[in-house]
């Protein structure tokens, strides 16, 4: 009964509600009952992609949605564009080259954005680029992605552009079919506030059509077998009906307060909390200009340990941040605006971050962060 | 409210007990806690699988860990050995087609099973074959394999031996270790009575050496990465929280029941059912000599619409069976003895099944179907 709250950047908190609907008794899914809870996800899942594309939802953790992008839209050998600025921009490329693609890597400073303009460069010096992959939030560093400038960048050639928006739909604009984004992948667990399990890509014609003349081997995420099965309101293999359950009151719930609203709350707890950083003498990872509303990554002082900070935040008082991951380990942690949250659980975080900052000889006035969040806030 | 039995094989029945398990707040994966959960989870399904061996699990459903096996063990143009008697069993020559792996496929009549020495006759003539890919328990028609004597066939070679457990594992006995079977997959919604959503697959030294070697494309579901992380009490990517614990609960149960009452308790289930269809005038699709104990698959008279029958159950009575699969859609039905259900399930189920029968125009005697049942249920 002890209080766990999580701010971390996937999984987010589950509110009652939908913990209550995870636990409901099951139904078979080939039955015109669990059809209508299909129909119903994915008319939701469409006003939050921003599309009126097919969705087609597998039951996998976000890198089975990513891999299924790779698999469809690119055959060995096929050339490709990744961005690597994070943890999870460098999985493109991983995922490229383990199905034998060739990927152009542009390395972006952990904390930058990448300028489309690099972008438009080597797509006009090479006409083979077949995708651009990017990452709508890149996780390990709260950076967003200019997704809009980056389409208008793409949609000129005869390259796809694949977002990975796991992290950050729902949160932050996307606006899949006005910016002309061919692929979107997203996942259950992040904005959605559901367990890890159900993965979600969007496909547009355009990649539909690449998608069927490619030829990697894929079976499970093949888009073809997607396709084929939702034209019957079905799915190609066994769903993960819990969560498609469950997924219809998390979409209800976005429609309910709107996507514009959700995304001016996300954008006031981001402001909030780095208001509450920079008041507790602390600085942002993220530069200004590309800093994400989805989540605060907050540079440490030398002499505070991430990890240690993390874990009795965790262990101690029941509050779970999320710490640094590759060569940011224990020098940065991450506080996530996503899902339910909302400002009194900032409030929470603010509070046992600055509780356990002085427990660890950080030096700064207590209250300072909480204030400035409050301020923020209230304003 | 009202009552939805399910008796259909995959989703099975989800226990209340469960159902509370899956509702419960959710905890981040990254955490000493979640470890816990982990072992315990892989400790159970280590009983249930009666192995020694490391067992991956990744979000997906049943065909996710087929995939996993044919990306993992096969390279393209490798020759493998598939076993067609139904539905499951052509699925393994399709994966192996796509990835380009060329599958002999020996094709059995559907309601029997495969007889070993053919096996035996093929690797023997061609030492080529790479994995011999089986079916433990043939869902589209209630057909067991003789796994044991497969195996024995198969370990003398240098072939692998590849079991698709997804339904039977923990119903019908299946002895990794001592047999010597590779590879075992399996999932969480049949024995484990679980939602649809995590996959398991156990993989031997031998087996995890070849994919070591081969080369098709693969990262989700690699076992390189699952092994490597599992070493770190970890999964390679975000894993399916909320289904790892309540599987946790689900294994208790096995452990407390014990796999040998289990295996009893539903051939028990499965005679009651056999003597009931007889005792309605009705013919078994399987063989005597292959049936399982893990469904029940039940020739419907000409004049009987199976889907129908499988219709009305449901939707008028809230009782779920399963109708047929491929050519025998509409000719059979398939009541599964899997998971949670025990004779007075079966017995509701046969009472649903003996009153929708006279409706449709069935002659036979009222009850007595539920008398055959009920007979071998109490000797």
């Amino acid at each position: 009964m002890k209080r766990n709250l999580l701010l971390t950047p996937g999984p987010t908190q589950i509110p009652p509600q939908l913990c209550a609907a995870l636990g409901r008794p099951i139904i078979h899914h080939r039955t015109p009952q669990f059809q209508e809870n299909l129909k119903e996800a994915v008319e939701g899942l469409q006003y939050v992609f921003q599309t009126k594309n097919d969705i087609y939802l597998i039951p996998a953790s976000g890198t089975g949605a990513m891999e299924a992008c790779v698999a469809n839209l690119l055959s060995a050998g096929d050339q490709a564009i990744t961005i690597e600025g994070g943890k999870f921009g460098e999985r493109w490329t991983e995922l490229c080259k383990a199905y034998g693609a060739k990927p152009e890597v542009v390395e972006v400073e952990w904390g930058s954005a990448v300028d489309p303009q690099v972008i438009k460069k080597l797509l006009d010096e090479n006409k083979n680029i077949k995708v651009v992959f990017a990452t709508l939030n890149e996780t390990s560093t709260g950076v967003v992605t200019d997704i809009k400038a980056l389409a208008d960048v793409v949609k000129k050639t005869d390259a796809l552009l694949v977002v990975d928006a796991i992290s950050g739909l729902g949160v932050v604009d996307l606006k899949m079919d006005e910016w002309g984004v061919d692929v979107v992948a997203s996942a259950s667990h992040k904005g959605f506030m559901l367990p890890p399990g159900l993965a979600f890509v969007a496909v547009n014609d355009r990649a539909y059509k690449r998608a069927e003349q490619t030829t990697s081997p894929r079976y499970y995420f093949d888009f073809r077998k997607a396709k084929k099965a939702w034209e019957k309101v079905d799915t190609a293999f066994t769903p993960a009906i819990g969560i498609v359950i469950a997924l219809c009151e998390s979409l209800k719930w976005f429609k309910e307060r709107g996507l514009e609203e959700n995304f001016k709350n996300y954008a006031r707890l981001a402001k909030g909390t780095q208001a509450a950083a920079k008041a507790l003498g602390l600085t942002l990872l993220a530069k200004e200009s590309c800093i994400s509303n989805a989540l605060t990554s907050i540079n440490l002082p030398e002499n505070i340990d991430g990890g240690k900070l993390v874990k009795i935040m965790r262990d101690t008082y029941g509050v779970s941040i999320a710490g640094g991951q590759g060569y940011l380990k224990g020098k940065i942690i991450r506080i996530a605006h996503m899902g339910v949250v909302d400002e009194y659980d900032i409030l929470t975080g603010i509070s046992c971050l600055e509780k356990v900052l002085k427990e660890l000889g950080h030096k700064f006035e207590l209250g300072a962060g909480l204030k400035a969040a409050q301020e923020v806030f209230n304003t």
